[in-house]
């Protein structure tokens, strides 16, 4: 992986160039800029590619002096929707933004790329573009979660990017998932856990018996510690660091998860409106139920990090906003400067090195052949 | 379904009777005791047959002679604990507490069972001792789920009973589904989904896109209305009254949930006990916080159903109280007042009698023949 050598101002050194897709998010480039804006004063050493229309950016930018110095602004007249099809765009996107996007990382010029555009297109034109590492079958997306760690957030994988998941699928995801939380969360030695339906060695799908055994004498050479079976409820607790799935049940767990949080903190404003005490009481409570919200804020663990590809690749939620668009910019500045992008790759090497019996394949084999079904 | 018309207290008519297994929940007789007392204040048609360790319940009965009058106690002086294997239970079990609650049922002395105990071991018994519907597959447990429609809850199934679930399953689950929204929840014609990782027809897994369409074709005869996929965001929403899922995923959304909703009000709670002014907040804020707690409190919500069997079996949790085990029997005691079962059996002929191409069987050709497999 680029370690962001590269930079598009020239005079500085040691920079970290980020690639952002201005376009395709639900709240327009605006919320992307302002984003940047707020990553820009938080990271030093932040430089920025944005790619999009450029008559909607320059007004954007030209009102902020402090931006100008730091952002690279490339214009791509394409935008990929929400509806568009990822094959449709793997064909015909070569005009995009976020296809532009992802290809600034390809040529070494940033560092990772963070889009909030379609999830789909994104890991189809990532896979297309970047290539997937040698020996991964399935690319994954990890996401944060809340959780009881001292850290505050556990990682989950996958959540979306294949439905289907072999034992020797989620023994590579917990190689991944080590290796982010290593690098994002500062854990050296993760635990990793494999979601069933209950802890005990008999209970579960078939093959999931199989990976258990995979996952436990891999787990040295794999850089983490193994904890075997976990359920539904240990995702937010402190037990694991690292939750191993498939895509179809941790898409459905984390999209279950975002909504009993969002119905519980509802009914909790909805508590604190009904009533003159209530509502002075939550005038006075302000800092601690601020505090509250801030611990549980679903946009600081926004990003989806793409694992598997020969480069990072951060997919923001689609209806971020700058909050949430900063957060993602900081995750990928914080994944390239600690190089999670070889970590993998070494990880994956020492697997295969160790006799994994793994369907190996030549390096991307399957990239552009619409093997992709990214939910 | 027997109709409650045997009693345990002879001189009354149009009594409910409803079995309880006193014994294997983690809170101990005591508790399903407190439970029963709660129960029998609040619906006066309700006869209990409790079944457990005589020497340890009469002094619990003892203690309210309100008791003595409603509640027949039946001595059983064998205990499922939570380790036993379900196997195990089939095969030895007929001198405990458990066996003897879900016989009350099979021999028509009771209306429905309510039991604290291993999960496994229950859903073993019932299927063993009740036998399946005609027509049925796969048995099914289904549970309420806190959401934002008017009645407060949505039903999800199935959230355990089996690991895989074809297309045919998925059908009985949407009328079984129905059914119990329709007795429990007072919904005329109930709103089922399929959960998916995404709501157009080409997502998901193999399997789920032909489930989605056999169920849109025998929605009117199901007695319900298909609005097709849905995501794991929907479980709490208002767009369904009913989740369809196989018992893997469903495990895993339901225990994620929990979690979830226990991490949130967790969180909730440190804010309000850290500092003096928060502390007089919450004291202030006490009424609206209980209201809050009340209407997001998983005991209200307790009690998982098995569907598909000759009768009604309502799972209580395992760490239930007091309230836990009165929410169980009142949920039982509605769903023997409404019939439950006979407009499942009647629905299920509907779809057989439509034409609908399943696997009938025999009816309960596989009890009994370890096939169980709950999780």
């Amino acid at each position: 992986m680029s370690s962001g050598s590269n930079t598009p101002v020239a005079g500085k050194t040691a920079r970290i160039v980020i690639s952002v897709d201005a376009m395709g998010g639900d709240k327009g480039p605006a919320a992307v800029v302002a984003g940047i804006s707020d990553s820009i004063r938080r990271l030093p050493d932040l430089d920025i590619i944005l790619h999009g229309d450029e008559s909607v950016l320059r007004p954007l930018l030209g009102s902020e002096p402090a931006l100008a110095a730091r952002v690279a602004l490339r214009h791509s007249a394409g935008v990929v929707t929400m509806e568009d099809k990822p094959a449709q765009v793997m064909r015909h996107g070569q005009d995009t933004s976020m296809w532009a996007a992802i290809n600034s990382v390809r040529d070494g010029e940033a560092a990772a790329a963070v889009s909030c555009g379609n999830t789909g297109a994104l890991m189809a034109v990532s896979m297309l573009r970047l290539r997937k590492l040698p020996g991964i079958n399935r690319p994954a997306i990890a996401c944060l979660w809340p959780s009881r760690n001292p850290g505050g957030f556990n990682v989950m994988l996958d959540v979306g990017a294949d439905v289907k998941a072999d034992p020797s699928d989620l023994l590579q995801y917990a190689v991944m998932g080590a290796a982010y939380a290593a690098n994002g969360l500062s854990i050296p030695r993760p635990r990793v856990g494999l979601l069933n339906v209950g802890t005990e060695d008999h209970k579960g799908r078939a093959g999931l018996k199989e990976a258990n055994e995979i996952l436990a004498a891999q787990a040295t050479t794999g850089g983490f510690t193994h904890v075997g079976f976990i359920e539904g409820g240990d995702i937010p607790g402190s037990s694991v660091d690292v939750i191993v799935t498939d895509g179809f049940t941790g898409n459905v767990a984390l999209k279950t998860g975002e909504g009993t949080a969002k119905l519980v903190t509802d009914r909790l404003r909805e508590a604190f409106t009904t009533g003159v005490v209530a509502k002075f009481a939550a005038l006075l409570a302000m800092r601690s139920l601020k505090r509250f919200q801030h611990r549980i804020d679903p946009r600081r663990a926004n990003g989806g990090v793409f694992l598997g590809l020969k480069g990072t690749v951060v997919k923001s939620h689609g209806g971020s906003d700058a909050t949430g668009i900063a957060a993602a910019i900081g995750l990928a500045h914080r994944l390239a400067v600690t190089g999670l992008t070889d970590r993998i790759a070494a990880r994956l090497a020492s697997i295969e090195a160790a006799g994994q019996d793994s369907r190996s394949g030549a390096p991307g084999e399957d990239a552009g052949t619409g093997s992709v079904s990214s939910v």
